[in-house]
């Protein structure tokens, strides 16, 4: 692999032709950049060509290219009059298209400039080192996120804006709710209605539009044109990332679980109907299996396990649950909605994140008294995912839930509730009486919800345990990094999550938070082209174990549905706490 | 450069998904057809992926391709269900796109078809020799060409329809006047059209809208579906390829002569605006330069000069003439409108064959009586440009044209004409008389016509001299094969070009006429995909020297406007039949 370019964006010379150099317009372009960029045939798309000779000549022979790969190497995306005002960069537009959250960020593109020749002496070749300039890398105005979307985002927790790349140029973001739940709520539904060609239509364009719609507020707010957006990465679930292109993902669902394209070729934003420019090009992060999208490849990639030494795991809980672990002589995935435990799970039980929403739950083990923080400090509406894991470690050191995730009613004592219409004797824990909550209603936790959230702990330990133990041969603690990523995860307190053996039992400060890796994967890829050959690496380097048909992780499963496990060996630290507190 | 596939068009299984290959679809068929052409990447067009994961299962796992490649290699065009019945080839249109006619063969595409997999027990992998069906080969019904298009192409003659590969499937043809002479009689009025771009929208519209009403009535007369035309190959000069393309011309006849662009990237048939599938692939043939276009390097891979092991010669005598020299070491091409004298020359002097058109002359030196031969011997209408060439030829050799080409008006006798609205003294010959012309007036060759002729035979000469005398430093015997390519060449009779020192006097039996050689190459790469590879050797291999401005060619030039040259050893077979006449 030759070595990498280090823009997209680069100002050249064209040398002039005479009659000694009688090279074609187009072939005499891609000859510089072929030198400048140190890399093999450039494709020129016909369309640029119609008109280039002129404007090659009104712009006095140097020019602006905008470049990007596919699979068999670089192409022209654009050509443009070079500007004398360097402040006026071209912008890559980054996108994590969440199932339930479609989050963007604008990134400067970086350009090279080569010096400026003088008009009267053509240099006649190009062969001067480049001057990589870092004029893309200044502000264009704004440097921070906006809030634009209204309520759903009022807050930009759990947007992934909180950890931008430190040395990225400034950026701005939008988040909103992926407009395809209109259609179906979660990825099964979707899929179903997209079974026609008239649903997978209705379900491109609804996630289009939505798309569109925000890129014109993020644009209007930022003050630039949508016009000088030419490129666009897009990180998703192998489902999104079907369901975006329009493409048939009815088979990623049924078994063997088969993608229609694991790696797409990049599309024009013209064929998508995206309100870009019609050249700007779409490139969407590869696949490794149904399970495994591109959200994570882009992930990995900004985690950057793939050059580690030692043995790293990179967990995303969103609404699967996936799993890396490897360094950069291995790699080893696993994901999966692994049976019905983590399908539908902790990240969708509780609220989205917001004012009032319980984040932080503290119980005194002695007194009973139950602590809760809120977003804001507002009055609480309810309990949001990181909430309940708090909640239920801290009911579970406390005593008030047993081994199996039970309430223990004479532990809970008057907080513990029976409700008529519900399993289990309806069972229930009295979080905030109605006299102190904000919504006017008590705020409960069932026996129901607690019975889901302990599958979806045991289902994320054990598969843990398949791919740390059974598949890679490792202990835990071998692991020199544990990164959570995920907007979800951002928000989980390992230490709760260890407590109710949701999480291996190591050291606190191996943990790791990421934040929205798949936006910063997505947003990485922009700035430095080099990251092609680092996705293919992982692309081609990564073994995936589809979890949904594992025999071991149904065996496993069962252990772990215990607090914090049938095997407490496996968690000295809480051994320890239970022995304190009782 | 891997071994070349031997078909476009590919039936292959596609092993069927199960949990231990869950690749996904598009590159499982990727993967097949990579180990069946022994080639590196494929490219997979996304608009083909949106629906394959249905169309692949319905299909029971085995797909019909078609491939095409570009400047970085092989990519899919079309995937369709595979048919029971094999006599149902697809089919490719080569396309001759001449300034002033356009030619175009339907061409069955050879198919690859890999043995069938049962449907109950799938292969598993495809790593079985392909089996080399020749089942495309097969007559689709008809197998010579049609003459559809009214009087313009009474005559198959000079259409290249002569002369098919001998190995060739059946094909069938078209011929029809390039319909831009609408916008501009020659190459140097049409590029002034197309100075805008609306002018050049006009041009490509027209022939565009020409070439599908032919696709049409061809289709129609061959009883197939144009839908089944799935590539197109298209060789024509460097001005009507751009034209073609709606690319901006205005630089190629500007010094120093530069073409937009060399190798134009195959586009799609929609992009065009032209009545094939959508998807369909349209290739151009790369020029080398300005004046040495598409249609010579279609010509070239069809005479095979670069594997020759001696050097041979091709001269193309169309508009302009364009010359190549070399063998499978070396090539070198000039080519040029070598000033005003071969511009507007000998081949359009004369009349487009036809019936009626005088096309053979000889005139007895000692009584001076001329006898014509017309084509279908009609009742002679006037005079082609071969007929032109026999007619000087046999003046000079009867005495009757002197050694600067002015008619001798004492040998000439009764023939020896003068017209008042004529400069040089209106001096003509009269070929026929009113009482024996099927126009009812006198047939004659005017002393300006014979001077732009002479003009024309001199240009010819000066360029074969300066390329292969001055540029290869070669002596004209050295030269193993001397092929004549294009319409107007098939027709001249070598020893009458040779008489009046047109072409250089050597053996009659190195002399090999091709007829449509543009239109030959362009059939032949849509029968052997290894072709291309050939394409890129002609193209990188040949050394181009631009005639337009070379000091020796005009040096050389005055001394071959003599009959046959002020250098008589140069033509001693002439010489010596000058001697016997006198």
């Amino acid at each position: 692999m030759s070595k990498a370019p280090k823009s997209y964006v680069r100002t050249v010379d064209v040398p002039r032709p005479r009659l000694g150099n009688n090279v074609a317009d187009a072939e005499r372009l891609i000859s510089v950049l072929k030198k400048d960029l140190g890399t093999g045939h450039i494709r020129f798309p016909m369309d640029l060509a119609l008109d280039f000779p002129g404007k090659l000549r009104q712009w006095n022979h140097r020019v602006k290219v905008v470049l990007f790969r596919d699979s068999r190497g670089w192409f022209l995306v654009d050509i443009q009059e070079p500007e004398m005002d360097t402040d006026n960069p071209l912008f890559g537009l980054a996108v994590d298209l969440g199932t339930t959250r479609i989050v963007m960020r604008l990134v400067c593109l970086r350009e090279t400039i080569s010096p400026a020749s003088s008009g009267l002496s053509p240099r006649g070749d190009a062969s001067g080192e480049p001057f990589t300039g870092s004029s893309g890398v200044s502000s264009p105005g704004h440097s921070s996120w906006e809030s634009v979307t209204g309520s759903s985002s009022a807050s930009p927790r759990g947007d992934g804006f909180g950890k931008p790349v430190t040395d990225s140029p400034s950026c701005s973001g939008i988040a909103f709710d992926n407009p395809q739940v209109a259609a179906g709520p979660d990825i099964l539904a979707r899929i179903h209605h997209g079974g026609t060609s008239r649903g997978r239509k209705e379900l491109q364009e609804l996630v289009i539009n939505g798309i569109n719609e925000h890129i014109a507020i993020l644009c209007r707010d930022m003050g630039i044109m949508p016009s000088r957006i030419l490129l666009m990465t897009v990180a998703g679930n192998s489902a999104m990332t079907h369901l975006f292109l329009g493409m048939e993902a009815s088979f990623l669902i049924r078994e063997p679980y088969i993608p229609a394209v694991n790696s797409p070729e990049p599309v024009r934003a013209s064929s998508l109907g995206l309100d870009l420019p019609p050249r700007a090009v779409v490139y969407l992060f590869p696949n490794i299996g149904s399970y495994f999208g591109g959200d994570l490849v882009s992930g990995l990639l900004f985690a950057g396990i793939h050059k580690k030494e030692n043995p790293c795991i990179m967990v995303d809980v969103g609404t699967n649950a996936e799993v890396v672990v490897g360094c950069r002589e291995w790699l080893i995935a696993c994901a999966g909605a692994a049976g019905p435990a983590l399908e539908g799970g902790v990240s969708r039980m509780g609220m989205t994140a917001g004012p009032g929403v319980i984040d932080r739950v503290k119980i005194d083990p002695s007194t009973g008294y139950v602590d809760i923080h809120t977003i804001d400090d507002a009055l609480p509406l309810g309990i949001c995912g990181s909430g309940m894991i708090d909640l239920a470690a801290q009911l579970f050191l406390a005593g008030m839930l047993d081994i199996r995730g039970k309430f223990v009613p004479w532990v809970c004592g008057e907080r513990y509730m029976e409700m008529d219409d519900e399993g289990e004797g309806g069972a229930a824990f009295l979080l905030v009486d109605r006299l102190h909550s904000g919504t006017g209603e008590d705020i409960v936790l069932t026996q129901i919800e607690m019975n889901s959230l302990t599958s979806s702990k045991a289902a994320m330990y054990s598969i843990l345990q398949v791919i740390v133990e059974n598949t890679a041969g490792m202990e835990f603690s071998q692991l020199e990094k544990f990164y959570v990523a995920g907007t979800f995860g951002s928000f989980i307190d390992p230490a709760s999550a260890i407590s109710i053996g949701m999480l291996p039992d190591i050291d606190m400060d191996r943990f790791e938070v990421l934040g929205n890796s798949s936006l910063e994967g997505a947003a990485q890829l922009l700035l430095n082209p080099g990251d092609f050959d680092e996705i293919e690496k992982i692309r081609q380097g990564i073994t995936y174990i589809e979890l949904n048909v594992n025999q071991e992780f149904m065996n496993i499963f069962s252990g772990a549905k215990f607090y914090p496990h049938t095997d407490i060996s496996r968690f000295p630290s809480v051994k320890d706490t239970i022995k304190k507190v009782t």
